[in-house]
């Protein structure tokens, strides 16, 4: 935990209070091992970040005197369309995928997704909630991903997307296609990016017709064929890159 | 499996013809389901890729009929030194880092990584072979990570990595780092990088100097804190996206 989140009705707002004793607390005091008076990073779900004196760390939890800065960390840029994974994958990636960094998550049905799937409790709410928090936790972040899961995906696509008010780069991850996507996130400048990414045996050709119909650019991924959840994190972290700096390869004396 | 991998000595190579009756066969015959006439994709670990005809699928195993290209899969241009991570997140790493590409994988103590670290099966050679043939089958290459395990950072940096005679471009991932990564790729347009990822809690001021005077140089990777194996997917994803296209930043009126 690089950053210890707590819910905005845990904390007293009069006395920028909060005392600890879940699984918080133990983590402060077996691996950060505080003491009165030592500083720890905070923050407030979906608020601002701040930092933190120990007042006391104890058996019966650890009390924190909260500083909180004035802003609240941007929504990450990128969102997600992601055919379901196994759950085997999935409940592992809700937790790397906070921490890399996503503003929407839609996961959606698809013809090559397996009908079991969708029952599993690791698309239950309380359990992404808890996995997003930790992601959250380990990379700083305070904001939470929206989650949404959709059976079909032709209702995603044409009613759930936000249509013609939608301004985001909308990118389809194609292993066939011949554009690479850093360029094609770098050629545009994009305010956001949505991302689809297919299930483990591709999306079939209609519903690429559907993708390419609702506005979505097919990008390529390289010749290797990854895992779900490998995919997802190495996609994102190359549209975060060109995103940051778009100009990167423009500044080709620097060092 | 996207590409079924055998051992040399597995395969006759007088008739091209391998009967394999264990994992890999369950896999043909179960989630592939193959049938007599039909093809797979095939390769020799280290050596070509190939396509196969099944000749027979039954209970006694899968016998295939092998045809192979006469190139075998350039070596990933990526290598990557790291800091062992604790053994239950490096246990899922080895199949994902095969699956990205990797040349050569050093892990390294290092100040911040703790001592159990090291006494654990996830480091032992038969378990890190299993788990990265297991990723070349996904990704379909057939090149086998080379990796060594090392006990002394200092050793390793200074006898170890090749020296004066070592060209490529090494970097440091360092969230402080005011260059970002895909920018320091594509400014120098290396044939090879190695790429150095530390512990959870960091490198020390110490080892970074060491990294410094062995010709490292430091490379952000934004302010998000990730965990080893989501660091290591998502900047060696960002440098083979940099190396595939130096010059996708010009390419602007592309689309």
């Amino acid at each position: 935990m690089n950053r210890i989140l707590m819910q905005p009705e845990e904390w007293n707002s009069e006395t920028d209070v909060v005392l600890l004793n879940d699984v918080r607390a133990e983590h402060m005091r077996r691996v950060l091992k505080v003491q009165p008076g030592q500083q720890v990073r905070v923050g407030l779900l979906n608020g601002p970040t701040g930092c933190a004196e120990v007042l006391e760390a104890g058996p019966d939890g650890v009390r924190l005197r909260c500083l909180w800065e004035n802003t609240v960390p941007n929504v990450p840029r990128v969102d997600l369309l992601l055919a379901a994974p196994r759950p085997k994958v999935l409940k592992r990636l809700w937790a790397q995928l906070a921490a890399i960094g996503a503003g929407r998550i839609y996961i959606t049905n698809a013809e090559k997704v397996e009908r079991n799937y969708f029952d599993t409790h690791v698309l239950e709410d309380a359990f992404i909630r808890a996995q997003l928090i930790e992601g959250l936790q380990q990379c700083g972040d305070t904001r939470l991903p929206q989650v949404s899961v959709h059976r079909r995906l032709k209702v995603l696509l044409e009613d759930e997307l936000g249509g013609a008010e939608d301004t985001r780069l909308r990118l389809i991850a194609d292993p066939g296609a011949e554009r690479r996507i850093g360029g094609a996130v770098m050629s545009r400048h994009p305010e956001r990016v949505l991302l689809a990414v297919g299930p483990e045996g591709g999306w079939t050709a209609y519903e690429r017709a559907l993708f390419e119909k609702h506005g979505f650019a097919s990008v390529s991924t390289g010749a290797r064929i990854l895992r779900s959840d490998t995919a997802c994190i190495a996609l994102m972290a190359v549209v975060y890159e060109a995103l940051e700096k778009p100009d990167a390869a423009l500044d080709v004396n620097g060092a």
